[in-house]
């Protein structure tokens, strides 16, 4: 079987893997390590363990059980001393505490939740997202202005997971995105030897621009700016494919919910549009979810409601990226 | 196989389901649902849903799964907003919340515990222990000076779960405690329908008397004593088999504590004496565990720390109350 990697955050990875785990491919999710934010930082305050939201979400997206065991690892409160935690991060942080590693942690779930394919955390290292202006914590740099891109960093200094940097190595496609690029895709670049894995690896490489850009972190931001962030750590020219949507989504009234709150599509206006010369082969597609998603109950995170159509993302990347090799 | 039932609440089941497991035979719990006392007490208040603190106990019991999801169930929190609480409970609760059945919950979480046997709530109706003067709540019951015993009652009343009648009418053999004989054995017999279906069953019926009367409950309660108590409720002459314990522990420090709580061994003078003509076998054995228990931190309630020999206690009822069945 073919050996995809994907690398992101929560969400994002959530809808690519649900779409990948269909077709007979052996999957690997890595997954960013500075989350602060939610339920997450409260039980990284409280118990002093490492951030379980976006193992969490890819968890449950492998995950091959009973609807049932999905929905508790999904489940999240909405009163009581446990208003807004999730179930499944209270489970990951247990077994963290209870065994002293998140990769047991991590495996345990695993097993539990019957996934198919492997999560592996950029990190196992505890560490905060720091933006060059010196904004401290994911969530922070999340709602502030970024000015100085180039100067994101994890304090301290953390090393990528060796199982990370092997499962790059082994890989035949690697997955960037999509998903929150500054603070969710980016993050896992930060991780030192990751750039550098992929850069080794001979794994085709392809990234999902994302649908919206993100006021304050991303404005006017086209595909090609988008694919040169990824490849300020990647390599110039590393980048295979790039998936990106090329239709605006027909539910106008969540489009217009994101105006308000500054974000905008990706601009498409180009899309018939020649890139110009371009090093990776451009897939577009009308890759915009119909499906109507809603802020749940209890959530303390403001989620992304426009999101990727799950199937249409893996079909393109399958049909594409996986052909003649 | 044959078809064991037992009857009782948390820690005093847990031993006996640990030790009875051991053996080729069909197992059901029937627990007391009337619990609302440390973390499940928080969490009937806070979720509104049943108590899931004994049930839990027995499912770690009759769990065959690794030691690890074992472990996670019976995990307790030390500190943050979680303190006292055990996972096993919150992964009870917040089944149930999310499902609105405490026994699908239950089912559930003997699927991931892999466990070998089945537990029954013994109602899924929402009830407070009361006793006669008007106290309630059963840990407010079980903190005061009984007076009216039989007017023990719950509140509202509430009729027994089928699946336990059911259980009791095809069992060859149905087991009683040991446990807190007024708050953790007896309320299973307030459900209604509960009583007349052992009365009803062909069932061969044993007692496991507690080695420690309980300040303010059982003061100077003798074996015969205990036994009358249980035949109050399922029938003068019912119980076919007494186990009771005839050595004095040797962890005496254990024992000059529970002293200072008022708590006395059952009296064992008499062991070697005629209890006189009774209509049940007595079953006397070494049956106090030399295993130090003790308190786990964090556990906001205090826990009994001389408990049976499960092996013990389990080899003197599989190997005298089933042969010749």
């Amino acid at each position: 079987m073919k050996k995809i990697v994907t690398i992101g955050g929560g969400t994002g990875q959530f809808g690519l893997l649900s779409g990948l785990k269909r077709y007979p491919v052996e999957l690997t999710a890595i997954v960013a390590m500075s989350d602060d934010g939610g339920s997450t930082g409260v039980l990284r305050d409280e118990l002093g363990v490492l951030p379980p939201g976006d193992v969490r979400q890819c968890l449950v997206a492998l995950s091959e059980s009973d609807q049932v065991m999905r929905e508790l690892f999904s489940y999240r409160y909405g009163n009581g001393v446990l208003e807004g935690h999730s179930f499944g991060n209270l489970f990951l942080s247990t077994l963290e505490k209870m065994t002293g590693s998140f990769e047991e942690a991590v495996a345990v779930a695993g097993k539990v939740l019957a996934i198919r394919g492997q999560v592996i955390p950029v990190t196992t290292e505890n560490v905060t997202l720091v933006c060059g202006d010196g904004c401290r914590g994911q969530s922070a740099v999340d709602g502030s202005v970024l000015r100085d891109r180039a100067g994101l960093r994890l304090d301290p200094e953390a090393n990528a997971n060796p199982k990370a940097i092997e499962a790059i190595e082994r890989a035949d496609l690697v997955v960037i995105g999509p998903g929150n690029l500054y603070c969710s895709v980016i993050p896992n670049f930060l991780a030192k030897g990751l750039p550098e894995a992929i850069g080794r690896s001979k794994a085709r490489v392809v990234y999902n621009c994302n649908l919206m850009n993100k006021a304050g972190h991303t404005d006017g931001y086209t595909v090609i700016d988008h694919v040169g962030e990824i490849e300020r750590f990647v390599g110039r020219g590393r980048v295979d494919f790039v998936t990106y949507n090329n239709r605006l989504p027909s539910n106008r009234d969540i489009l217009e919910r994101y105006g308000e709150e500054g974000k905008s599509l990706v601009p498409v206006a180009s899309l018939d549009e020649d890139f110009g010369e371009t090093t990776f082969r451009p897939l577009p597609a009308d890759l915009v979810s119909g499906e109507r998603f809603v802020q749940k109950p209890g959530d303390p995170l403001r989620r992304t409601l426009i999101r990727h159509d799950a199937d249409a993302l893996a079909a393109l990347i399958i049909g594409h990226c996986l052909v003649d090799l």
